[in-house]
Parts: structure tokens; C-alpha cells; sequence
């Protein structure tokens, strides 16, 4: 089933508002397996309604329509989907009742403007509101369903799946097909690495959509099979999943709502594990990961913030000697950080990162994005050193990436060096 | 000048995503004057993306699209637009020869994928790309343009003002008004109590368009002002800012593209003041949003995120007794940790942060949400205490705005308790 959203409100064409009810309904509908064919929005104008809902059509099978049914003289949708099938109006004396009722029941004064919202294109299906005033109604027009309903959140919310999905399933005969996704994520290969490394993996024969979705420093992979059973589509799914795991398996760090953090921390709580941090270039944002995790306190000790030469050196006993030979950004200073983190916090692991955000601060020898991050564990120190591109906030953000990876693969006997 | 958007994804169908880049480029459009004909939004599948052009330029002088520029395969803009216009595609060598660059400075292997992002439709021309790697591109149809820039949002939001908007400018005949816009931006204070704080400034009387944009933590105002030239526009805004100046100056931070975190660094440098933070609840967010801003190593010493009460003793000699006492969540623990921080750094000012911020962790006496903020200079020591809802995320997020927020009015000599 195909199905087009038209939202309509001058707001939402100013972009004073963003539209939040397509997505909403759009993600509604995908849940299905039904297929969104295209959002659109318009102003409340009659010939903007009239010709996006001809274009909608013109590719749906359906068009959910919100906005415009309210009581005053800029609401329009309900008289320009009329006239856009070439319809008259009738008063649903059901409707107008109700309404009557309700502006009693809380002490309002009635005005005839109100009876507008009583008022439907011949024959319409009425789809009732269980949260406002305005009542939606549907149309069936060359096969094609159109139903419009209210624009406020709250009431799409009810209305969509009370009143229109119901109302769709009727109406509209359907291929039921079975649709199974899954999310692939990795980081450290670029959107063009991954899909030169899937080239061959041969999903396209195996009937899987393959989605590219950047998501900085992540890449997220969505397969998504559709097949006549589940249990068919569940098997495509494993074995294409298996095809990108023997090719990728190094940049992977979880699937569908998994995060790094979260990882990590469940990994670290399982286990008993504790954790301190000390950061430079990354100014927190390890920290802050980490603690967005609920419980992190279990397995989180402390953090450090070592901004400046001082600060490593009495925080963390940094050796001036090391400072003076390596520098702030260099192997041994962040090897000495994961080190003197973990054994004065006395965990079970220090993380540390050193480098250069810039945009100032970079030298030929170590120019801006040179970060050397370490992973100490009492017996052994691992260091790795980065050279990133981007400006300064992308590089905090991908240091910090990079820092909880490593973590990660620690955690999960992987080769930290990757 | 009526312009319409497209924009291409699948996650957008799928309302995988919200587009954020239609509401936002419209936005743009609007404060021009220019109308918004239609928002739509289509699959990456050549035949959408043609019947949403047509559609779209039917009702519009010009279309700006968004998204499918990328070097994979499931990226099919370039093509499709080129197709639906009639034209084949040609190599700009100057871009091939950009992106090659990139690529080589980055130490990345070069793919004859990525050559696609230099293939423009015939007769285009070329939209500089100045934060990313693929270009965007123009053509003109029976005197419509055509505008396709990539889809990341960050992208988006140069590319629009800096090459989309111009190039309009330049290839359609249009009505000069002169537009002004300022944004001020408050913290503390709801939308609604914005709304009804400024209800009896007359801005509407002085010609003034008032935009809410939620921006949390903060509130956004935007006031534009539309006249005949610009001096009468600037006079307009000046005296409309006084006006919202007048009712709202306590909750008012900054201007237009001003950051909290930006207007404490400068003022602190200025100064020549130096910081230490001791983190617990907002766990890194503060010292990760103050080292966003270049140069911060000048100002900023340190930070602590000390997360168990261990840290908070070893790092900051937070006595048992008062830990006992009051808890870790109280205001004299926050204030020993912003002294302490301050005493031991050696610094100008000491910052600390302790709360809940769950979703466990709450009690009938310090429920979820509960934070203490206090800041320290040597002769006294300010503390407030919030109450603040929202989920695990959002408390962290707005404790660290709170906190910058004391930060920035003792900066200013206001008064720190607001």
C-alpha cells in the first residue's frame, strides 16, 4: 500500500513550526510495511490543496491529510477537498449535536462559526476525535482514499491510529507483505569504504534494500528484507547481516538502538568493572557519554579534565621531563595519563586522550587533529595515534568516538589497535 | 518570489528521520520575503524524485533540493535530476581535481566512486561545498532553477546563504524589500512566559514580525522587521529589541549567533581570569561545551568529573562528615567542591554541579531532577538550587546551561541568583 501525507498550514511553510506529524505518521505507517510515497506540505490555500492532493494521488493509493478543520476563517481543508472532488457539503446532525454539547457542557457561548467543524463533504465516513473538537472524515475517490483529520499533535496521535489506519485496512485491499529490518553500525570506514567493501556481498540477489545513513563520526547500515513470511524474511535478513559481518566485522560496533556508551557500560557493569578518565583535547565529552548511560555511577569513578600542563602534572604526576621531551600531545604524555588516572583512582581501567583540536595549536610535526589516545589496565598500556581531519567540535566528537571504541574492543578481546 | 523545497531519503519516508532541513531553509526564505510554494519530500527513486519536480516547479519559480549527493549507490539525485530535465552528465574537472586532493591530503585511497560527485546535468553550474566534499549544482528550465545541495544538515546551513540564495538572487527577477532580523535569546524562562511577557510591547504596531523558536534549553526570539530601506528596517528592530529588552533583561543571554559558553570564554580572556570546574550530575557537559570555543586552554585549567564520593574526598578533601551530613547532593557539598576546585587549581573561579539526574537515585526529599550549583571566587561562594523535570538527558543539559547561565551573570555583575 502506498500511502502520500499532505500537511497544510501556513506555518509549516514559514518554518515557524517544523512538522512533526508527517514524520510521526510516516514511521506509523513504515511499522506497517505500508509505503510512505511522498510528504508534502502546503499553505492553506484552496489551489495549493487541491493540486498537491491531485499529485498525491497521482503515486498513492491513500493520502492522509492534517490541518486546517478548525473553527475560524483560515481553515479551509474541509471546503477545498470538497470542491477538489467536486462535492458538496452536508451537515452531519450527529456531529453538530455533539459539539452543541460539549460547548455547554463547559459554559462556552455557541457561535455559528462552530458548526462549520459539523460540516463534511457528501459522503464522507466521519473518523471521530476522541480529544478535541474537530471530527476528520475520509472520501473514497477512484479507489483512492482520502482522509483528513485535525493538525494538533495530541490528536493526530489518537486519530491515525484509532480512526484512519482502521479505516485504510478497510477500504483498501492490500498485499500483506512481511518486512524486517536491522541497523549495521560501524565507525572508522567512510560511507564510501563501506559500500566498497559490500560490493560483492551480493545482497541486492539476496532481495535486501541497503540504506547508508551517515551519522557523524557513525555509519549506520539498514537492511531491510520484504518477503511473503516473516520466517523467510527473518532468513534473509541473518544471512545478509552474516555477508556484511565477514566483510566488516572490524568497523562494527553494534546493531539497531545499541550506542557505544551503552555498550560499554553494560560490558563494565557486567563484569564489575571501574573506570577513570582523563581527557585533554576531548574536554569531557568521554565523560559525558559515559554518564549518559542511567547507573553509569557503578562503574564510572572519576574523570579528569587536564586542560593545562599544570593541571597533568599535579593531577596526574605527569613528569616535567616527559612534557619537556614529548610535549602535552605525544604517546608517553597519554600513556602516563591512562596509567596515573587509573592507579590514583585506583580502577580497574584508565582511558585518557591527548591532542590537537585547533583550530590554533597545530605544527607541521603535529598539525590539528593529531590525537594519541591510551587504554591502560594495570598490566599493559595500549596507544593509539589518530590523525583526523574536520574543525574542531567534529573533532572532539570523533576523539571521543574513537576513545569509547577502543574501550569497546578492549572490553570485547578485540585488537585495540583495530 | 515563490520557491519550493524537495527533499530526497529514504529515512525521511520512513520517518526514520525528521527533515530538519526544509523547516530550516524555509525559515531563511521567509525572513527574504520570498513564499514557500510546497515542502516535499520523496524516496531516492528516479521516478519520485522527476514527478515531485514537475509538481513542485508547477506551482514554483524555483526548487532547492536536498540530499543524494553522496558517492554510493543508493545516492541518485545528480542522475535523476539530470534525466528529468533531459540532459547527460559531464565531469567538472575542477571538482574532480578538488576531491582528489581531499582525498590524498587525507591519506585516503581514492575509489572511482567518488568520482560520481563530480558529475554535474549539462549546462549546470557549480555550488562550492565548504565544509564537505560534495558540491551542489544549478540549472536553469524555462526560466526555473533548479538548486540541489547535499542533505547534511551542517552542509545545508552554509550552502543555503552562501551559494543557494545568491545564485536566486541572481537568476530571478524579484521585488527588493529590505529585511532585518535579530535573535535574542533567553534561558529560564517558558515560551509561554515569553509569549506573555512581551503581549504589551506593541511590536505588532511597529511593523514587527515576532518568531518563538524552542530551543532547549533556551528560547529563541526572532523579531523582523520588513520596510522600504534599510535604515528604517535597522530603526524598527533597535527600538523593538529596547521594548523586549525592557520586560525580559534577566532572562536574556545574548544575540543573533552568540553561545553562552562563547560569551563567558571571551569574557573570561578579556579579563584574564582563569577556571576550574568540579562536575557530578552534568558529568563533562560543562567543561565539553566551554572547550567548544577555540582558545579556551586560556582560560580554563581544569575539570573534575568527580562521579563517586571517593573522587569527590581524594580529589577535592570533601570531609566524610559532611558527605554524611548533607549527602553528596546538597549545597554544602556543592559548595566544598566549587571552593575546593578553585583552592587546588589555583584558579580565579571554582564551578560545581551535584543532582540527580536519574532515573534512579531520586528520594521524597531530593527527587529526580534535584541539582545544586555553586560558584566560588575566593571571597564568597554562590550556590542555587533547582528543581528542574525532564528525563536523564535533558536534566544533564539544562544543570550545565544553569550553569554557565550563573557563570555568565557574575561575569556581567549581575546578580548571580537570577
Amino acid at each position: 500500500v502506498k500511502v502520500g501525507i499532505l500537511t497544510i498550514g501556513n506555518e509549516l511553510l514559514s518554518g515557524r513550526v517544523q512538522d512533526a506529524n508527517a514524520s510521526w505518521i510516516a514511521r506509523q505507517l513504515s511499522a506497517l510495511d505500508w509505503q510512505v510515497s511522498v510528504i508534502l506540505s502546503v499553505e492553506d490555500q484552496e489551489y495549493a490543496i487541491r493540486d498537491a492532493l491531485q499529485y498525491g494521488l497521482s503515486c498513492s493509493d491513500a493520502m492522509i491529510v492534517t490541518g486546517g478543520l478548525g473553527p475560524t476563517a483560515d481553515d479551509i481543508t474541509t471546503a477545498a477537498v470538497a470542491k477538489a472532488f467536486g462535492r458538496s457539503l452536508y451537515t452531519d446532525e450527529a456531529v453538530l449535536a455533539y459539539l452543541k454539547e460539549i460547548f455547554s457542557s463547559y459554559g462556552l457561548t455557541w457561535t455559528d462559526n462552530n458548526a462549520k467543524q459539523a460540516a463534511f463533504p457528501e459522503g464522507s465516513e466521519v473518523i471521530p476525535n476522541p480529544v478535541g473538537t474537530a471530527a476528520g472524515f475520509a472520501i473514497m475517490h477512484d479507489g483512492h482514499v482520502i482522509a483528513v483529520i485535525p493538525g494538533v499533535p495530541a490528536e493526530v496521535k489518537r486519530m491515525v491510529p484509532e480512526g484512519v489506519i482502521p479505516l485504510l485496512r478497510k477500504r483498501l485491499p492490500q498485499t500483506v507483505q512481511h518486512v524486517m529490518s536491522r541497523t549495521i553500525k560501524l565507525f572508522g570506514l567512510a560511507e564510501a569504504g563501506v559500500d566498497h567493501a559490500i560490493a560483492d556481498a551480493g545482497l541486492k540477489d539476496l532481495g535486501i534494500d541497503v540504506g547508508f545513513y551517515p551519522n557523524f563520526p557513525e555509519n549506520h547500515l539498514v537492511l531491510t528484507s520484504r518477503e511473503n513470511s516473516m520466517e523467510a524474511a527473518a532468513t534473509r535478513i541473518r544471512e545478509a547481516e552474516k555477508r556484511v559481518m565477514d566483510r566488516l566485522a572490524n568497523y562494527i560496533f553494534g546493531f539497531d538502538q545499541e550506542t557505544i556508551e551503552g555498550i560499554v557500560a553494560a560490558e563494565l557493569t557486567r563484569r564489575g568493572l571501574t573506570l577513570a578518565v582523563a581527557e585533554s583535547c576531548t574536554g569531557g565529552l568521554i565523560t559525558d557519554r559515559l554518564t549518559d548511560v542511567p547507573g553509569s555511577s557503578l562503574f564510572l569513578d572519576r574523570g579528569l579534565v587536564t586542560y593545562s600542563n599544570a593541571s597533568k602534572i599535579e593531577l596526574l604526576g605527569l613528569p616535567e621531563d616527559v612534557l619537556k621531551a614529548h610535549g602535552a600531545v605525544s604517546e608517553p604524555t597519554a600513556r602516563w595519563m591512562a596509567e596515573a588516572v587509573r592507579h590514583r583512582a585506583g580502577t580497574s581501567l584508565g582511558l585518557s586522550t591527548t591532542g590537537v583540536a585547533g583550530p590554533s595549536g597545530g605544527s607541521p610535526e603535529k598539525p590539528v587533529g593529531t590525537i594519541f589516545i591510551a587504554l591502560a589496565d594495570g598490566h599493559q598500556t595500549y596507544c593509539r595515534h589518530f590523525q583526523f581531519r574536520w574543525e574542531r567540535r567534529r573533532i572532539k566528537i570523533i576523539a571521543a568516538e574513537a576513545g569509547l571504541m577502543m574501550l569497546k574492543r578492549y572490553l570485547s578481546g578485540d585488537n585495540v589497535h583495530g
